[in-house]
């Protein structure tokens, strides 16, 4: 999974934690992919909602284009007009983006604004993302998960995610 | 939820993604996390592990400290030595981390190393997250979910998180 010992960089990590950073670590552009799940295709439009400087938006999105996360696509011809789209690749870090808004809205969230809720149009519920075993459908929690395979250097060989606290 | 039109920085954004990633956007963050939740505990251990340079081990370590990510517990009084443990605040990341492990062995796998499987011992299967409704049970997708309030310039106004593709 990771070198062991030797000094390695993220794009050398057998991880594909490391590797997800890899294509979406960087702060703006997760923002932008927020934008776009919420519907934002066209620069002007993720420009004036983040702030963001043209050249780095300009940047980002490229990135996103070349990782495939992005698809950019001509919607007017005369002026040339293009609008970004998610990819399927890209449409599947939607739990990515679930997940971390629902620990920011219990641990990070000022208060000061209420959070944005989601609505889950299937059952017509307020919901909340809950990760999930995909075999039995109980909700994932630590102590009941084991990886192999293991080889971080001071984790429990066992690969349990979960040690027994003794203090 | 996001500053409107105006320039804003990280920080006064009122939006859980991006205080999310305030707390753990920086990639060494994510990958310290990743051992914390494999057991690693010592500093020893992280550094090894990751290949990472002490100082910015120590940068790092403080920073979850500091944001109650990780706990530091002395565990040897002669000489003195500490280990990092996840507080329920950094515990709470596992949905993160499980859903960005699930992305990349899709699709940012070199496919030369067998990715990392999880079982689950409560069913005792291999096992993948799946993100899903804390109501209904479903899994959540992007056409089944309205956010709500909505304030992104360019986003569709009924807080639809999916847009009918029309080409």
């Amino acid at each position: 999974m990771i070198g062991l010992m030797t000094p390695v960089d993220f794009s050398e990590m057998e991880c594909s934690v490391a590797r997800t950073l890899e294509t979406i670590g960087d702060r703006w552009t997760i923002l932008i992919l927020r934008d776009a799940f919420y519907g934002v295709r066209r620069f002007e439009d993720f420009r004036g909602d983040l702030g963001v400087a043209s050249n780095i938006l300009t940047d980002r999105l490229q990135k996103l284009v070349d990782r495939e996360i992005l698809e950019k696509r001509q919607y007017e011809e005369r002026p040339p007009r293009y609008e970004y789209r998610l990819t399927e690749k890209g449409q599947e870090l939607l739990p990515v983006i679930l997940t971390m808004m629902k620990w920011g809205d219990r641990w990070a969230n000022s208060g000061s604004t209420p959070p944005v809720t989601l609505t889950h149009t299937t059952c017509g519920h307020v919901t909340e993302p809950v990760v999930t075993c995909s075999q039995c459908g109980e909700e994932l929690r630590r102590r009941d998960l084991r990886a192999h395979p293991i080889t971080v250097r001071g984790g429990n060989p066992s690969g349990e995610l979960a040690r027994a606290e003794t203090s």
